[in-house]
Formats: C-alpha cells, sequence, structure tokens
C-alpha cells in the first residue's frame, strides 16, 4: 500500500505517537528532546513535523488519545474498568498521564489549547453519568459535574500514587469505598438524603 | 541575637525552605536553578549549603516539611481540614506538593531517601485512623492502611485537578462524597457489611 493513503498516513501517525508516548514518559516533556524522538520514531525530524508541525503539537495529541482512550474505556465497559486500566498501568504510561497534568499547570498557550478543544468523548460521558443517576445507579443529590469530577480525581489521584511507587488500596476495596461514595438511592434510601 | 546561635539558624533554615519552595514551585525541579535559589533566599550559594549540603538535601527538606505539615493538620484538626487546605491552596504550592510525586516518579534516589525517613506523624496518623474506626467513626470493613490510602489519594486527585485548573467539585459536597465512602457503621448499619 502506498505510503501516501489516508490509511498508512493514519497506521504511521499512531506509531510516531507510540513511540513519543514512550520517549516523553522516560524523559518527561522538556528531556524529551528532537534527537530522542528521531531515535525512537526511527525518522527524521522532517519526518515527525510532517505529521506533528510542533513538539507541543505533538504531545497535545498524545494527551488528546490518552483522554479518548480513557473516555472510551469509561462509556464503553464503565468506570470500575477506568479505575482498573489506571491501577493496573505500567509506570510508564502513567508518567506521560502525569506530565498532562503538569504542562497544563505550568504552560499557559498548552492549557488554553486543551481547553478548546471540545471532544465528543466528554459530552457523551457527561450523558452517560445523567443517565445512571436517573436510573438510580448514582447518588442524584449532587450533580452530574460533581459525580463526574470526583470520579476523574479519585483516578487522578490513583495515578499519581501509582506512579511514584506508593501502595494503592486493594482494587475491590477501592472498589466499595468508590461504590458507597457514588451509590445511588438503592444504596442510599435509608438516609437522610440531602437536597443538591 | 547572634546568628550563631541555635533558634537563629533554624530561623535562617525556615526562611530558605520558604524562599526555595516559592523557586520549586515557578520553575520546577531542574528549573530551580542555584541562580534562581540564590537570588530567591538572597543568600550566596555557600549560605544555602551551609543548610543544605545539596539541591536534593534542600527539596527533600521541604518535602518532609510539607508531609509534617499536612500530617499536623489531619492530626490536629482531621481530614476535613487537609481537605480544605490543599482545595484552598494556591497553585504555587500545589506546584512543589505534585513536584514531589513526580521526583519519586523519575529519582530512584529521592525515592529511597524519602522511603528511609520514618516521620513520627506518619505513625501517629495510622493510629489515629484506627482509633476513629473503633469509636465507630470510619468503616470497619476495610483495615487501617486503606482507609488511610485512600484519604490520601483524594486528597492527591484534588491537589493535581487545581493545579492543573481544573474545577473540583463544590467542598460540601466533597465532604458529602467522601464521608459516605469512608463512613462508620453508625452510617452504614443498614446496609449489607462485607468481611475485610
Amino acid at each position: 500500500m502506498p505510503k501516501t493513503t489516508a490509511e498508512a498516513k493514519e497506521v504511521r501517525r499512531d506509531a510516531i505517537l507510540e513511540a513519543a508516548q514512550r520517549t516523553f514518559a522516560q524523559y518527561g516533556y522538556e528531556g524529551a528532546t528532537v534527537a530522542r524522538l528521531e531515535q525512537a520514531t526511527g525518522l527524521s525530524r522532517g519526518g515527525i513535523f510532517n505529521y506533528f508541525p510542533t513538539k507541543d503539537d505533538l504531545f497535545l495529541a498524545l494527551a488528546e488519545r490518552d483522554a479518548e482512550r480513557i473516555g472510551a474505556l469509561w462509556l464503553e465497559h464503565g468506570y470500575e474498568d477506568v479505575l482498573r486500566y489506571i491501577d493496573e498501568s505500567e509506570h510508564e504510561w502513567l508518567g506521560v498521564y502525569l506530565e498532562i497534568g503538569r504542562r497544563l499547570r505550568t504552560d499557559e498557550d498548552f492549557r488554553e489549547r486543551w481547553r478548546q478543544r471540545a471532544p465528543e468523548v466528554d459530552r457523551r460521558l457527561a450523558e452517560d453519568v445523567r443517565r445512571l443517576q436517573e436510573e438510580g445507579e448514582l447518588r442524584d443529590d449532587v450533580d452530574v459535574e460533581t459525580l463526574g469530577r470526583f470520579l476523574g480525581l479519585v483516578a487522578d489521584g490513583i495515578a499519581m500514587n501509582r506512579a511514584a511507587g506508593f501502595p494503592t488500596p486493594p482494587f475491590e476495596d477501592l472498589l466499595l469505598l468508590v461504590g458507597d461514595a457514588i451509590g445511588g438511592p438503592a444504596r442510599l434510601r435509608t438516609r437522610p438524603r440531602r437536597s443538591a
């Protein structure tokens, strides 16, 4: 298949992202020099920047791919599988995950670009949480955004601790604790309810 | 008071840590060069390294001070105040907090040194959680370490999201969710209990 087809381009693009992920994970954003990216991808600077005009574009694409993957996992398999995925992740991947947070914190341009993306997956996640709330699977005395943010910060906290080499709670206990935090009326109906 | 008294030394040491904290927060560990540390502290390289022989020692001391402060806050005012402290923190401080995690992740020597410290505050925290569990304030179907780790990872997740500029759940909702996760038998007694 000639390299110019859209499909071949997509394959090449994915291969660059995979190699870049390893490089960013190992060296951090600043340490992922063009020389190291060239070595990891087996491509020249021009070959890489043909797909991603700047290192920032490459990193942003990686961050977006990451967010899409986790979002898709959540939608297709549920939050439990997101937690399991993060809890079982290699340090390497977690390094990139956390590096995204660090760049959002320290780099205003990156933060602005990240905010401007409006991924379909985020919208679908919010819908999913709302549906679960309506079905009584999730508590409804706090709003959808709050539940989503809480689940997100638990996932981030696990990532941070695992990446630092600290023990995280046994997975079954984690599910029990998080389940009791977000549990719906079926679980909570015997307790006094609070208005949102 | 002559500069050689222990008290004056302690004051100077604290002043160096404060200035270093700002520098690490603003530039990250690698970016906190000796020149920047000199400028922030108003001391020469020799003046700083008289107190902290290496940059690593300085950073470790900062990380320890941070852990002690949060531990003391927890012991004296409870976990709610820890969450509030982190939730209300300035980005600047959170940057250092997260940088500690990053160095634990990427720097084996630092990780080893961190593990070798055995702070009294951690021991007292574990005791405190155990006491709360015995008093029925915390659930007892998961063990003390698990509860402590869960509370720690929630705090880390909040820090990470706030530092990245993302919204965290409204504080009262957060307390409600975390409270339901860790709540003791008094809250949970109507639900089927699981063995640990």
